[in-house]
């Protein structure tokens, strides 16, 4: 069996999601006993993760009705909240033209971002190079002390085993099987792990987005390339040996358009950034696939500006994209039937002119006896989301285990939390 | 947040799948620290639900080295082990020729089953009558009290939402919106339960099958129609509002054959036993759908026989079929990479003249990239085994908390487990 989420991680989790909160909110939102609640809650404010505040009773803060919760009139209620500044952790997301690093505080809340320009099919040494610049340029903006960091995650395309660090294949490298965790590790005096960054944006979806109040949905990122994540039971899904969903290369088409994966009729040999660009301008087609990949980000904004201002070839394509991710939508809606599809990516800088014809060919292909439809919403935003959902993935580990940080600095009695981790 | 998996369902399930085994290695098993297991186990027996054995150090009856767990030579090792006959569960499966009835002790080992004809496109009142007279049949012939039963779970096709019991729709029936949970509640001393067959047939893969050893694995169904299952991080996926996925209905060519839910070219108008026969037998069209449900039964097992007897034509139907159904696995894999896909279902039949074409179009459709191939794997196993998935179903329930049986007649002190549930 795996590993369950700890007890730790469930009122942490919680009291982030729904903090202020009283312990018996949280054991209703974590479906754990109060008393389990009682213990978990007291080492946490031992070890200044969380802390009491009292409320009077005319209001929460949260704009809720306070008699729901207050036992006596006018009595002050003890409500659990995050200390937000108990530690912070890194997220960074590599794109082929991009670096983003974020800094959040232990609430998730990010920061400070800093944005660098990358370029793809790299060294990882001068990958890792790029990184460490990026972070400590983060930190020292963002005014936060390198020993007060619990971790790092770098969220990047292609196949990645988050469990042993293990790049496979990406086209931020310029070769296959990168141990890139361990390089990194060696790099910072925190840990740092790796993630494929469809996978983080899921978590950020789950933690910060739109799959915030759900236990499992879908989501759906179409970039350069089309990728996939998935949380089932209130957990990011990970596929055979950490490898998860390869969406963009379910079949629309048996014998259909060629794709760079070198298969034939893949979604994404339709609607991904790439796919549309090599209809539009023959020069980007599949076999000159390794010409500059900033050229690809700088041309796919122009036709995608060019088609918004009027350009009904253009638009059509976009409609044609929409329409043929529309249909993997609706295989994945009848093999997974999620509550909710979240689309999301740069891809959405298209907007209605793609997003439109997907909603509507995925509710066609709807079976007509499920009442109940999958929402399918777009979800359009920047790259400092990716990098927050990456350190999500590092907030998530420190909620299951205590961090070594604070296990080697645990102070002996119950101080305010500001002492405890000063 | 999801009711997590308790510890006593983690113990438990420990117990059943690797008993008889020390209380260490339940505690590796299922991800729980020591103490924990110890409070849990202490209860566990003091209810009756489970036994110590002792052992010798010559092995511990697993065939495994005894040296790995014996700390003391030659000192008797104490394993905990289920206590089978604590109490018993009743599983049903439905179809639309046949009804298995399958009673099981507390280790979801079968003691008996049952089978008897049924008619689909039935009234649920007569449905339930029958249903009665089954449980009640093998239940005599088993030689079990029913008030040793903690439950009864019925396995159906079509779309259920466990969760309150409603049918919405099943072929089984001859309306929609079944209230057939309730409906039977009220005919058994035990509480009585629906599910999706192809739920239950994965949760038998799971306890005692294919997928016994993991976390994560997709079973697909091929019988009158295609349906699919699907395990993550240890426990069933339920989809939206409790329906879950409809696999047969993901669309393989996008202007392809009728499907009988009114689409085009989806899976199972390619593959399921109506959709050969219909190619087969033109009588068999969708427009004489209605026809005797038997009817399709008998002619699908004399096709069979006929193809396997060498009819060429026939043998292509087949090969068609299972490279259809392939593309439709292939496309899941991409969806979801789980470690297996595991067929099962009727269908399977045919054997190898359908199930060999279908793994070599779902591997050829796998990702260069992506090493770790997903097994495919064909598991033919027969209705009882459906009925034992159903079963298995009301002792999850009863593993994850304490069933009322148990909960009402408590002894005050620990007893042998035979007296505390006399």
């Amino acid at each position: 069996m795996e590993k369950p989420l700890s007890g730790r991680f469930r009122v942490l989790d919680s009291i982030r999601r729904g903090g202020p909160i009283s312990r018996v909110e949280i054991a209703d939102a974590c479906g754990l006993s109060r008393s389990a609640v009682t213990g978990v809650v007291q080492s946490l404010q031992h070890e200044g993760w969380i802390t009491e505040v009292q409320e009077l009773a005319h209001g929460n803060g949260n704009g809720e009705d306070p008699a729901r919760h207050d036992p006596g009139r006018g009595r002050p209620r003890v409500n659990l909240d995050m200390n937000p500044n108990a530690a912070h952790v890194l997220g960074v997301k590599l794109s082929l033209h991009r670096m983003s690093v974020a800094v959040t505080d232990f609430r998730g809340d990010v920061l400070h971002t800093t944005t660098l320009p990358f370029n793809g099919s790299q060294h990882p040494d001068i990958a890792a190079d790029m990184i460490e610049v990026g972070v400590r340029r983060c930190l020292i903006e963002a005014k936060i002390d390198k020993n007060r960091v619990l971790g790092l995650c770098v969220a990047i395309p292609g196949y990645i085993n988050n469990l042993e660090g293990l790049c496979y294949w990406s086209p931020i490298f310029d070769r296959d099987d990168v141990a890139f965790g361990p390089l990194l590790s060696e790099r910072f005096p925190f840990p740092a792990s790796i993630e494929n960054d469809a996978n983080v944006v899921t978590l950020a979806e789950h933690w910060f987005g739109e799959g915030r109040n759900l236990s499992s949905f879908a989501v759906v990122t179409v970039e350069h390339g089309i990728g996939m994540g998935l949380v089932t039971h209130d957990r990011l899904y990970r596929g055979h040996n950490g490898i998860g969903p390869e969406f963009g290369h379910a079949k629309i088409e048996f014998s259909g358009r060629p794709c760079r994966c070198g298969q034939l009729g893949c979604v994404e040999a339709y609607a991904a950034d790439y796919a549309i660009l090599r209809q539009v301008l023959p020069h980007f087609s599949l076999d000159s696939y390794s010409q500059d990949p900033k050229a690809y980000h700088v041309e796919i904004e122009r036709i995608t500006a060019e088609a918004k201002a009027g350009d009904q070839a253009l638009t059509a394509e976009f409609a044609k994209a929409g329409r043929i991710l529309g249909r993997a939508i609706g295989n994945l809606i009848a093999t997974l039937n999620p509550p909710k599809v979240i689309v999301t990516g740069e891809g959405l800088r298209a907007g209605e002119m793609l997003f439109a014809p997907l909603v509507k060919e995925a509710r066609k292909l709807q079976l007509a006896g499920n009442r109940f439809e999958t929402e399918i919403v777009a979800h359009l935003w920047g790259d400092d989301v990716w990098a927050r959902g990456a350190a999500a993935l590092v907030l998530q580990q420190a909620y299951m285990d205590p961090p070594a940080l604070i296990r080697d600095s645990a102070p002996d009695s119950a101080e305010l939390p500001s002492q405890a981790l000063a």
